[in-house]
């Protein structure tokens, strides 16, 4: 039975759930960031999901990517380029960060992962974000 | 047609190529660190590739986590966990890096990238670590 660990809804909103994954919008408003949770009960990596689900995955992932573009044209922060990471390092739940990137970003070139105190979103751009990326995920 | 960036040869050792992707060892002998690099002109996203081709990217990703997972073994460093990031903010040819990690590595628990500076590989330790790649890749 798929549950989510806890340490997901403090820093990202449910968007809803794509047919694999639940997808969230990372509460840090200085990336257009979503993240991808496999709805797989003990999924770590990503040899632990069957091929079909991990074909699946991928298409979620470029889905993602295009839903973050819109997040950040909805924000005038156009997407400049998309980085994509499966870490895990301290939430070992199967999830993918999808993440748009900007050269005037407050980690680029590095990653994000890591860097300076996530910043809290205002209402509406909040409320801009959540509702261009379900716009774009079908959601 | 298919050029490798000239970004990769310094860093990386050829170690072959799988139906889809050029397969590279990272030369940092930090971690078992392989790199994927579709053979696709002009990829610079996931999205850049067809849908065919991004089913076979996962699957070698995870081909290449089992590879990984013999470096570190061969060296006597099992890995405990997989990283797979696709980032491309410095070189911007598509690759995708399959990273394994360890508690007591130089980054844990954040990411890799960016992160201090690679340390060459002794020669037996490269030569086992390419020895364990290949088989494990089927090369």
């Amino acid at each position: 039975m798929f549950a989510l660990h806890p340490a997901f809804p403090p820093t990202s909103h449910e968007l809803g759930s794509l047919p694999l994954c639940q997808v969230r919008l990372q509460l840090d408003a200085r990336y257009s960031w979503l993240v991808l949770i496999p709805r797989v009960a003990g999924a770590v990596e990503i040899e632990d999901l069957d091929a079909a689900d991990r074909a699946t995955l991928l298409e979620e992932v470029v889905l993602a990517g295009g839903a973050v573009r819109a997040i950040g044209r909805a924000l005038g922060r156009p997407v400049e380029k998309l980085n994509v990471g499966q870490l895990g390092n301290l939430t070992p739940q199967l999830h993918i960060h999808v993440v748009g990137r900007r050269k005037d970003d407050a980690a680029w070139p590095g990653p994000v992962w890591g860097v300076g105190t996530a910043e809290a979103y205002d209402a509406d751009a909040l409320a801009a974000a959540l509702a261009a990326a379900k716009t774009a995920l079908g959601l």
